[in-house]
């Protein structure tokens, strides 16, 4: 097992990574003096996979413990399920005393953690990410909120966690598409910070592809480090946390143009960085052979679905939302070599365009 | 005016008191780099009072302010009324870098406050205060929110303003219940934590109750910097915060029994210091002569509405309620002298009820 610790000052806590985790929980809130009074937040996929055995194994801890299960995907991440949460917890006894526990993906996550952040003003809250996406990303680094009709994450609070469990053994249950879709952020981590886990992610990708507990250890445990480390100096998102976004600008519009069907976070964030890299070439950043190199290592994660039908009015909307968004420019993250970042805002209309109609027609 | 500072790290902030300041929020705007686009969320009536005015002023200073007009009284202090205004935002293309201006009572404070901390994780804001309850009270300190149809304040978020203006000018409009009202808020300071302060509200009652500009500015200066002394040091309300708290055992069961009808907020607190007062004695924290002066004291601020037909189930009901809120045990503070405060929780029921006949039957 791994601990990862995330300096926040008095709202630090730990990251622990390994197999067999999750029989090991009631063990850890134990030791940190967690309140008995527990409600599990999980999905009925999820919960039937591992939130049973967890709930069978906090009541034998001494732990108070019920469940509150909500409806799985995006599409419920928004005010209602938050309200019928609160509405159950106040109807369970629940108060400024008691915690809560996400057991899912990084919908889950990101819900049960705005509940935290806003019930009574704030209760104790764990997250036990079991996608590789929320294990990389959404469960580091104190984002939570939902969806509103008129935008996707409008809602939200900036809330840590007490402790994150990261159970490698759930990752044998990710659909391959999942599993792949959670490699293209985990690459980012190397691109944009550290370039010796770059040189080992590419050596490695084959054992990561079979999803060796080992390295899987060691990768989730190296992104969480490195996402601690950002956030931790940045934890309210001003500059260096955008770094972080790297492949996102052109991963979002992606995301809009596919109207987020048929197209994965992680699977937009990886034609993002495709992008990404042939920007950082195009203004001389990184020589042709690491941009081939950084490419060439993107597409072996696996095949990306095929998006030569989208065009890119929607795609530039979504960019000019984006650009509205941050005050009338768009911040690129551009590289400036593996594990090296630069951030830019003067990269003009024609360009993307031509960056846009390479990506989307290269396969 | 008075210029108090509420020292909370990176998050600090200024609090301003006295006349005019309604004409010069732009400039203290200006001084403090706040963001061109602003969002004056208020109730109708107070905007028609001093909201228009501001509005064209902020206006004339180069803001680009909207107006969010949300519906006066607590019972509109929910989710909906929250949707509402995140709906208007984003139709309105409010983003990160907008700001967010609450001009009201506790209510609008509250309700501003929690967009404020939950729109895109977090945006900027500004209190102005309007009534004195909220000037003493509910603007400093940070808790924000909004009710549940389950129960009072289960929703919210510590959320710190950027800064708080407080014009004295706006009591002229205030209601002489709703100013009387305040006063309960504000000689708790003085029990609880300044007997000089208690020794100046005793001696200038007349003045206060004629709102004199001068005094007012004072009283209120001194509450905010009480207040604000108690919330630095204890933000998340843990042990110290409680004391804030005076009067409220009683007063939130008084208000419980009432339904909240014809029993404002403060009127309740009134009646549940004189409760606090007579269990202090009862106690033997304080001298017969200490407890009749605070009595006497809370009487002179005016005439509190008769409670003589509420019986002391509901009230019961309520405080155990509390009880179960806080762990099987009601902290109750007590004084140990005028200034000073002593929390326990080994009240028996007899002495509640008891102490619930008294206050009820005594006028």
């Amino acid at each position: 097992m791994k601990k990862v610790q995330v300096e926040l000052a008095h709202r630090s806590y730990d990251i622990l990574i390994g197999t067999g985790i999750l029989e090991r929980v009631p063990e850890f809130l134990a030791e940190r003096g967690a309140r008995r009074r527990l409600f599990l937040v999980s999905n009925t996929h999820v919960f039937r996979l591992y939130g049973e055995a967890l709930l069978q194994r906090l009541l034998s801890a001494g732990f108070e413990a019920t469940q509150i299960l909500i409806p799985d995907g995006e599409k419920h991440k928004n005010l209602q399920t938050v309200e019928n949460i609160y509405t159950y917890l106040i109807a369970q006894g629940a108060d400024r005393c008691s915690s809560l526990v996400a057991l899912g993906g990084g919908v889950t996550g990101d819900i049960g953690g705005f509940v935290a952040a806003t019930f009574h003003r704030g209760i104790p809250y764990v997250q036990i990410p079991t996608t590789l996406l929320a294990q990389v990303d959404s469960s580091v680094g104190g984002k939570t909120g939902v969806n509103h009709s008129l935008g996707k994450n409008l809602i939200g609070a900036f809330y840590q966690p007490n402790l994150v469990c990261v159970d490698l053994d759930t990752l044998a249950s990710l659909p391959p598409r999942d599993f792949q879709s959670g490699l293209y952020e985990v690459v980012k981590y190397g691109l944009i910070v550290d370039r010796e886990f770059f040189d080992y992610f590419e050596s490695n990708l084959e054992a990561i592809k079979q999803r060796v507990p080992e390295v899987m250890e060691r990768v989730i445990s190296r992104c969480c480090e490195l996402k601690a480390e950002v956030t931790s100096a940045d934890e309210r998102e001003k500059d260096l946390r955008r770094i972080l976004n790297f492949g996102h600008t052109f991963g979002h519009a992606l995301e809009a143009a596919a109207k987020y069907e048929n197209l994965l976070h992680g699977e937009a964030v990886g034609y993002g960085m495709i992008a990404a890299t042939l920007l950082s070439r195009e203004k001389g950043n990184i020589d042709q052979a690491t941009a081939d190199r950084i490419i060439d290592c993107i597409y072996r994660i696996g095949v990306l679905p095929r998006i030569d039908h989208f065009s890119h009015e929607a795609a530039l909307q979504a960019m000019s939302r984006d650009k509205k968004r941050q005050g009338d420019c768009i911040h690129f993250v551009l590289l400036k070599g593996i594990g090296e970042t630069e951030i830019r805002s003067d990269i003009h209309e024609e360009t993307l365009i031509r960056i846009w109609d390479r990506i989307t027609s290269e396969r």
